[in-house]
């Protein structure tokens, strides 16, 4: 169903004058270890939701340069015929590792790891930034927004603020992913399986004679979801009292109102009111009016009276921070089938790269199944959790921490080895169940929306000890 | 060369509810008018450019529903299966009149109207809304960073970063409309032909056991677009020492340093003095971290010393205001040939919208050719500028000014004729260079990044009085 586009273009100019660079230097097939990993969390969270992994995967599965690529690519006089030549039989032959979709995760893990041909490696650079950058913001930023809504349900209403038509419909994905209930985005619906929903416009009611002729039809039609939008006129003197009117006429059996202007603490609690008294009180009320984390929590707080949310531009562009700042760093190479870390130095301490060929490992106690710390560890490390295991803050050392009575989790899962797909692709309602489940074992103090608690991301004695050992090196 | 996908399907949900219930009504070739206009302009600036209408076209050129579509929409349960099979047969038959991709434009214009059967010209409200609000803000934002760097080439860098891989490839046609000189982005350049460029990554550096090396090797492979990036280790005690030592052996006739982190305005006065007492006052500097047009503006102030930005996240996001408010709004229909006016009103004086069949007419002054005011005026209204004209302030209409030696012209111009396409779309470097022209004929103190100078919209006397009238036609 979901539209297989081929994006082996979509890449950074660079990407290309690099890979015929290593070609014409005799080292494309030199094996490097790129990660991709960020270093803050959006808004100031307490965590990010892993989300764009699926598109990760059709993106390698589907890359190979066509004719008119290479024709393009030659036309700008700057590549090898020889690197033209590779490209038309171009395999994608990469190993790469990654957590699942809808982890919580944090700075500095390595989230996804490409192990392979250097030019391969580097090549895939600039789309897996691309998807996953935007899908974990968007997912972060969702969840952010339905834990306000503490259980109500929350709608992606987006589609028409979105930064362009992979916006709206990748972002409706990540919305669901991070807990959204649906979309108005029909095409994600059709592609993706997030439910779609939607009612009227107002000009739906301009459309009639009267605001009641215009509910009237609308339930006629369609009694198993009659939300009547009634803010086009005036919500409390018109709208509540048309859509009681015709409730009372054709008592259709889902009846909802919706209200997408004005002071919405005000008018649903009069709304509520008049609803209630005249029978209704399973009417549901939406609102949706430039809604994020902060209205949501404030309104509830003040006692608005609503069912469900939808909510908008605020979420779709995450207006309040719409960077994510996910980098790819290369972390080793291979010579003579040894790694050999990499590491980038940085004036910047927290610039400075975690080396080595890693993995990530989450510790959870075993009595509450709360999420302890996690713990970045070279690949083979072992967390024994028969023992006790001391942790400590790789930013200071002296900070120690012994974990008993835990289990340990390797957050990391093969997803393509030599180019071939082994990774069971999840189903997206896993993907949020998964993401919801997650969530929950992190502890309260995490969720907080200002000043979370920091989740203890440490290194493994023997990664710690690797990468200062490199940094001395560099530092004559 | 231009992927045309069908996305006919990316629409909110209620498009398709309205329209099912609009043919279930017997209103669906009821012919209405509809109006794309937004009231505030991002970042407080003083005007926006409106871009987007080539994928508009193309997305009304491809509105068509599939087999599979109208499989989908059945399995919803909502839709008759009249609905269905009027949706097999659509056809586009609107007509559609739009501003010209790269114009300046003003709150409150209508800088498209849809004019056809209800249900069509409702339908693609949604497609209409994302197309423009996406690439209107980016277009915008990156003629405020052109603007900054005054005369300096700014490419937009910020794949990595998009929304989407929609984001990435339309964020770079919008970036280039507004001024950039190219992009970073690949499948941009081959699809849109927007000059794509680039160079290295610190991984290029990292891969040679030493800096110089890998200078020398790029220098080697590439003369003809050598610019080095030298912040990988130390930018002067290393980076811009190699670049020279490279310069001197091989002299590479485009010479270049790229500096990505750091204090820029320090480091390319530094590298600046390095280049020129070596002998390469030739070599550019281009400058790269997380820009925008205020830090632009300030570091050029400070006296920096770079000839070329490379522009990322804060453009391809419109990092400082990622929403552009874009709204589609019912303006009038016609009953029996006649034109009836609509109108929505609001408690909120801002949102009254403006009824009936509109155009745009732009007053230039004869003299120096900057434009004056803009009038919006009935369709079929001519301004005559062989005599005085006056304009007033619609919201304050004792604040008039009388116009002389002026000429009009017709901001909009015919796109769509009964669903044909009439408008000969034109290439992407001439809207560039007329929204250059355009820009360069508003006054300067509209051109201010705080507090620009309010350009004057005005309404024709005719259309203020109609719009006077209604309103209190609905205030009893």
């Amino acid at each position: 169903m979901v539209t297989k586009e081929n994006l082996t273009m979509l890449t950074d100019f660079y990407e290309l004058t690099m890979a015929n660079g290593y070609l014409e230097s005799d080292m494309a097939n030199e094996i490097a270890y790129f990660d991709m990993f960020f270093r803050r969390i959006p808004d100031d969270g307490g965590f990010v939701i892993f989300a764009g992994l699926e598109q990760i995967v059709e993106y390698m599965q589907n890359l190979r340069f066509t004719e008119e690529d290479l024709a393009y690519l030659k036309s700008k006089h700057c590549f090898s015929d020889r690197f033209l030549a590779y490209l038309r039989d171009f395999r994608f032959s990469c190993d790469v590792w990654a957590v699942p979709e809808g982890t919580p995760v944090f700075p500095g893990e390595p989230l996804i790891t490409v192990r392979g041909p250097l030019m391969q490696a580097q090549f895939v650079e600039t789309m897996i930034l691309l998807i996953v950058n935007h899908q974990s913001l968007i997912a972060t930023k969702a969840n952010r927004i339905v834990r306000a809504a503490r259980g109500r349900a929350v709608m992606e209403f987006g589609t028409r603020r979105a930064h362009g038509s992979s916006a709206a419909i990748l972002g409706a994905r990540a919305a669901y992913i991070g807990g959204c209930a649906g979309t108005a985005c029909t095409i994600a619906d059709r592609d993706y399986g997030i439910p779609a929903l939607g009612t009227m416009a107002h000009s739906w009611v301009q459309m009639f004679d009267t605001e009641y002729e215009s509910f009237r039809r609308y339930a006629e039609l369609y009694p198993d979801n009659c939300t009547l939008l009634v803010d086009t006129y005036n919500v409390l003197k018109s709208g509540v009292p048309n859509a009681i009117r015709v409730f009372k006429e054709l008592d259709p059996p889902k009846k909802g109102i919706r209200i997408d202007s004005g002071d919405i603490t005000y008018l649903t609690k009069k709304a509520r009111k008049m609803l209630d008294e005249a029978g209704f009180p399973d009417c549901a009320i939406v609102v949706s009016n430039a809604l994020d984390e902060n209205l949501i929590d404030d309104i509830i707080n003040q006692g608005a009276c609503i069912d469900s949310f939808g909510v908008g531009e605020r979420l779709i562009t995450s207006k309040s921070e719409p960077v994510f700042g996910g980098v790819y760093k290369l972390s080793a190479v291979e010579k003579n089938g040894e790694v050999i870390p990499k590491i980038k130095i940085s004036e910047n301490v927290e610039k400075i790269t975690n080396p080595g060929f890693k993995t990530v490992h989450r510790l959870y106690d075993r009595a509450t199944k709360h999420a302890i710390a996690d713990v970045i560890t070279l690949d083979g490390e072992e967390i024994k959790d028969d023992e006790a295991y001391e942790i400590f803050d790789p930013k200071a050392v002296w900070k120690k921490k012994t974990v008993k009575n835990f289990y340990a989790k390797n957050l990391r899962v093969p997803v393509f080895k030599d180019g071939e797909l082994v990774y069971q692709l999840p189903d997206i309602k896993d993907i949020r169940a998964y993401c919801q489940e997650q969530v929950g074992q992190l502890w309260e103090e995490m969720l907080r929306f200002e000043n979370p608690q920091t989740y203890y991301v440490d290194l493994s004695r023997r990664l710690w000890t690797l990468k200062h050992e490199l940094i001395e090196s560099y530092s004559d």
